[in-house]
């Protein structure tokens, strides 16, 4: 494990152990699939970035009360059901190197599941009686479900530009973890420019976040990532590496590539033929510069707070983004 | 048409026309697909029914402002989401005569736009601002969706008795309908009694709703119904008339009922041997005595109000439902 993620760890370690206990409290104990299949699904290797988004956002505001750990579990359970419904969505056979949900428990139990996971998380959210957290929560709800929407649609769409994709990864993860750091703000009753400094820092820590990801599932070591790479490929998702890299190739690579695409990259050599078109036009360099440029205005973002423990962890997170293998 | 029916739509007309431009109104309209899928849901034969209670429920408590119909489609939007999700869970082909969505738009489409009918439904509560009305409806989210997995988990279970019966239908209808009628009172700022009055009579019509659903599924002329009788018998769903003429039968009876459950009815004549001895044991009898209960109770509870045109409409609504073959 490399020093800046042990930095990080070491810090948040106490609230991690509080995150996992209140995300068991919160579920439903009388029905035991809930559990299984909630359980599974969170504990497949995530990495509790959203609560703990939260909880440092609050804290970095000076909240001092007692319920942010328990309205942190919000942002795991809006994830954990997205992902849910998208496992079912997509068909996909593996997440995190572990067969999906919905291949073990069917697609009622995996979406029912998602369901009882959402409307927890409003649960939970409306027990705050705070409107503008609530509404926060709802907004992002809306937003994220509008974005599955959006990239259902757009599959296969060889023409998506680099703004049309920058909309589908602000609704499909930004959103949330900008809807995490904000509702930390709005916790600790935070005034309006701490407010909108942390709204700005978790939708660039999102935007980064995502980006990293497609870039990782170009260029990722498949052991390590726990899933094949190429699965966006495979699937029709159009991301930014192999957006730019089509923009920027010569009419003969390009049709090469749409070839790939239309046929959904079936053979084993398509994905390494698409690899080397998408590093020879620059996709991988253009994404990487994009994912920094969006760490640096999160940093930016916390200029507003003095300097302090968690604003120096909340940095490490931003950093971190870039540096991560899975 | 009937009487009753006749003078129900008279009075709630104008009511109607304006749900429905609601209802169209708080789609996104950048996404057809939504539209169609939503609209699709929604528009085939639904009555209306969880909207229309929230109008009324607000009216006889003496709400005058404008955001009541806008409210109301959160009723028939959770509804629509519940069904598009059920579909894909039961894997039914046919609801009310027509092929179900996901036959049409595929599992994804169906359960994304079902998503996003529930976070809009959020949304659209949470610009009340007021935290009562958030919660009731965060909490009636949370309870269907517990209450569905409990169906999926009792689903061909024969020892499902009237209790856990009764907690099922709670959960899956009463609670939306009992929410409908609360939120009205709590827009209108009713007092507490008048919410409480309110919140018995949407449950104890919900359950009635119910109950008439399930001995339709018995008794209906298949014409009518828009769907073949006998459908909850083949998806091994144990409803009251069942539920009870097992209790009742003879030994003899009562296992020639749970081999044909077992086996999922799949003989053409498995369903009149079924209906045979449900009545001939009073399960249909029982659930229409039953129904007509919380009818009574129902228009009991209403008592707290005065005279009025709307109590009347609500009393006829109570009692259409006794009355209804669709």
């Amino acid at each position: 494990m490399n020093t800046l993620k042990k930095r990080i760890l070491d810090r948040i370690q106490p609230d991690l152990a509080l995150i996992e206990e209140e995300l068991t409290r919160n579920l439903e104990p009388h029905i035991p699939l809930v559990s299984h299949v909630a359980k599974y699904i969170m504990l497949s290797g995530g990495k509790r970035i959203r609560p703990v988004l939260m909880i440092l956002s609050a804290r970095i505001c000076g909240y001092e009360g007692g319920y942010d750990k328990t309205l942190s579990v919000v942002f795991e359970y809006l994830h954990a059901a997205t992902l849910l419904h998208d496992d079912v969505v997509d068909g996909a056979e593996v997440r995190r190197g572990k067969p999906v949900a919905h291949s073990i428990w069917g697609n009622p139990a995996t979406v029912l599941v998602g369901d009882y996971l959402l409307a927890r998380a409003i649960s939970i959210a409306s027990k705050t009686e705070q409107v503008t957290i609530i509404d926060t929560i709802a907004s992002v709800t809306a937003d994220m479900s509008e974005g599955e929407i959006h990239q259902l649609l757009h599959r296969g769409n060889l023409n998506l530009n680099e703004a049309e994709y920058m909309e589908v990864i602000r609704r499909k993860t930004a959103c949330l973890i900008q809807g995490a750091c904000r509702v930390g703000a709005l916790l600790a009753g935070a005034p309006e420019d701490k407010v909108q400094a942390l709204t700005r820092y978790g939708y660039d820590l999102g935007c980064a976040f995502q980006l990293v990801d497609d870039l990782l599932d170009y260029t990722a070591d498949d052991k390590i990532l726990g899933k094949a790479t190429g699965t966006d490929l495979k699937e029709g998702k159009m991301t930014l590496p192999l957006i730019y890299a089509m923009a920027q190739a010569s009419d003969k690579d390009r049709h090469r590539l749409a070839t790939i695409i239309r046929d959904g990259a079936r053979n084993p050599e398509d994905f390494s033929t698409v690899l080397e078109l998408v590093r020879k036009h620059g996709g991988i360099t253009y994404t990487e510069n994009r994912a920094r440029e969006h760490v640096g205005r999160a940093r930016e973002s916390l200029s507003v707070f003095e300097s302090s423990e968690t604003r120096s962890t909340l940095e490490d997170v931003a950093h971190y983004v870039l540096k991560r293998e899975t």
